[in-house]
């Protein structure tokens, strides 16, 4: 039997150096050794986001950074257009809302990426819509958005553009400056690696205009403080010590790997999971599938809840099933994490295998076979 | 040399169990085994806290548990008395008035506990105020309000008192339903003894009921959905894995131990320091001094900055100086985390030499053997 396998869309499987440094004897965040390490940091974010704005971090999950977007940047009663296509489509716009935005849903398909010219047209005739929120990937749908397109329709108008790079940034390119992001969100436990627990926003100059005087309250997320903390060296609360150290040795890898093979690395296993997938006979939920997580139907007599649960118990490989309106109907393996050629190799074969105990028409040991020869066919 | 030594109010050395934990291998929040562990740690949070109510967490520092009890208790307008005795009340107090209370200060002097009375005056006289907030231990000053005797004062109102335990909870008596205390708010870091990033928050009955209506705007530290979210077996967002297993394990070791030896283990480490520190010469800032941390006034020809500065570089221990008014006056000792009576011994003789450099009168050789005495003659 091979050891347990997390191929989910976050958390993911960490370097075995990123579990040595969480282990360390705790130092404080105010010595001059911490210093460093956080200067390190912020400039690797940099360098991952791709701008020459600052990258701020929260000690908060993703959805805190979501949240931070919007009370730095949302005045109560400003017009916002939400592209909804998935869960945490749905999750942003609902936030917003809260925060007083007045909100319109622009509903794209699950599982289809928006029809980015319908958002022109909806900017042309409503100018006076003041922020564009969508997810680069929506996670829960394995799909992703075209936001250099995007980019350049909002960078037209008044508004601000607000991408959730959750299950993005790390994962394939989303460079910030070059694709007119005005705010840009990642969180840890995805295509950085590392245990969840921080989430980053970065905001260009557009942004920052407005952040300095919107109106909504906010403390925590303040990223008028934390900037100012940075650039004292410091971050505007404690420092989450162990994973301020794991980011800059992951960004420090990623620097030396470089992006390009960086991301090689991650589409070969986006490619040979669909490749594989495809021949055991599933096929793609997603239109525009995500380089960072693959989403596969399930056969109409196969209940979805039954076989993640049945292939994490018997198997020991935990990779996620759908969310809201696709439960039960999918199951997403995710492509980000410290992932080796044995783990994707082994995840088909007992996917194939509790497939078939689930009396699903497929040969494990032949599943296998393909495996490993896609692989040597498609080297990095 | 010895190693390098940790004692600050936070973070604070961990146990070597507790680094163990932290380099396992990933585990996704949707397994059963994480079930299992978050159910586990959040029942120890109910021992932890003394109390009935269900305790709940954030992925935050302290501070965003100060501001979650804010946006769940807080009615823009309404009327709020704060009790300022150093910087975490100034902090809490002017969040306060970011989320639109109307504050008013109760200004106590840095190193000074309230006069509760006080407060009970305060109330007598302007029965409108909705909410009242304090420290128990205020960490900037190391000194502790009488948290017993306020509860006392303020459930005889119709106002809430939040009471921040982050450098409490854990580390000396706490209990939250004794106390009749409305909000009370703690931090991984501190008398829990985890790396920085989860903080924790407790409501009572009469707390809820105004959380289920207060207006201000909240997503990321709504209880109400964190609470839905705890009774379906979940954190309402990610949770982070490494931090939670932590939690479970320190939760158990101090159940295990029991609250009695627990604390008294604390307790000696805080009579050692001032036993000692007074034995070399120094005195203490507090008139009101917390187990969990001790300051100490520095002679008036001491920088701070530079002496905590050399013990650190010097001599490898790193104890915390003082902020804003006390800022280079004082050096403040954390008595929690994992503390070896061997760390107690080495720090106070390092202390002695890094101010024998700074021309202070003191035997550091002395110290060393006072400092052994004194433990052997205090056993646990």
């Amino acid at each position: 039997m091979s050891n347990p396998i997390l191929l989910a869309p976050g958390p993911v499987q960490l370097h075995p150096e990123v579990q040595k440094i969480l282990a360390h004897p705790m130092i404080h965040h105010r010595t001059p050794e911490f210093d460093q390490i956080l200067s390190h940091a912020l400039s690797g974010l940099k360098f991952l986001f791709q701008t020459k704005q600052p990258v701020l971090m929260h000690t908060s999950t993703g959805s805190g950074a979501m949240e931070s977007a919007l009370v730095n940047l949302l005045n109560p009663g400003d017009e916002v257009l939400a592209i909804v296509s998935g869960k945490f489509g749905e999750r942003w716009a609902e936030m917003a809302e809260i925060f007083g935005g007045k909100v319109s849903r622009l509903n794209v398909a699950w599982g289809s990426g928006v029809h980015a010219e319908d958002v022109r047209t909806y900017l042309k005739n409503n100018p006076q819509i003041k922020i564009v929120m969508t997810q680069a990937c929506e996670t829960s749908t394995a799909t992703v958005h075209d936001i250099k397109l995007l980019g350049e329709i909002v960078s037209e108008t008044e508004a601000l553009l607000l991408v959730d790079g959750i299950t993005a940034v790390g994962a394939y390119p989303m460079p910030m400056d070059a694709y007119k992001i005005d705010a840009l969100i990642a969180g840890s436990q995805k295509g950085i690696m590392l245990p969840t627990g921080l989430s980053f926003i970065c905001l260009s100059e557009k942004a920052w205009a407005k952040a300095q005087t919107a109106k909504t309250p906010r403390y925590y997320f303040d990223l008028r403080k934390e900037l100012k903390a940075n650039q004292n060296g410091e971050t505007l609360f404690s420092s989450p010590v162990p994973l301020v150290k794991s980011l800059e040795y992951v960004l420090s890898m990623i620097q030396k790997t470089g992006f390009d093979l960086h991301f090689k690395e991650i589409k070969r296993r986006a490619d040979f999971t669909r490749a594989i997938g495809q021949k055991m006979g599933l096929t793609l939920y997603s239109k525009s599938p995500s380089d960072s997580v693959t989403a596969f139907n399930l056969p109409a007599d196969i209940k979805g809840v039954e076989l993640r649960a049945h292939l994490e118990k018997k198997y020991f490989v935990t990779v996620m099933g759908g969310q809201d309106q696709a439960k039960g109907k999918i199951l997403r393996l995710g492509h980000m994490g410290y992932i080796l050629d044995a783990d994707m190799i082994n995840t088909m074969e007992l996917l194939a295998l509790a497939l078939a105990d689930f009396n699903f028409n497929v040969n494990p040991a032949d599943v296998r076979r393909m495996s490993e020869a896609w692989l040597k066919e498609n080297p990095l």
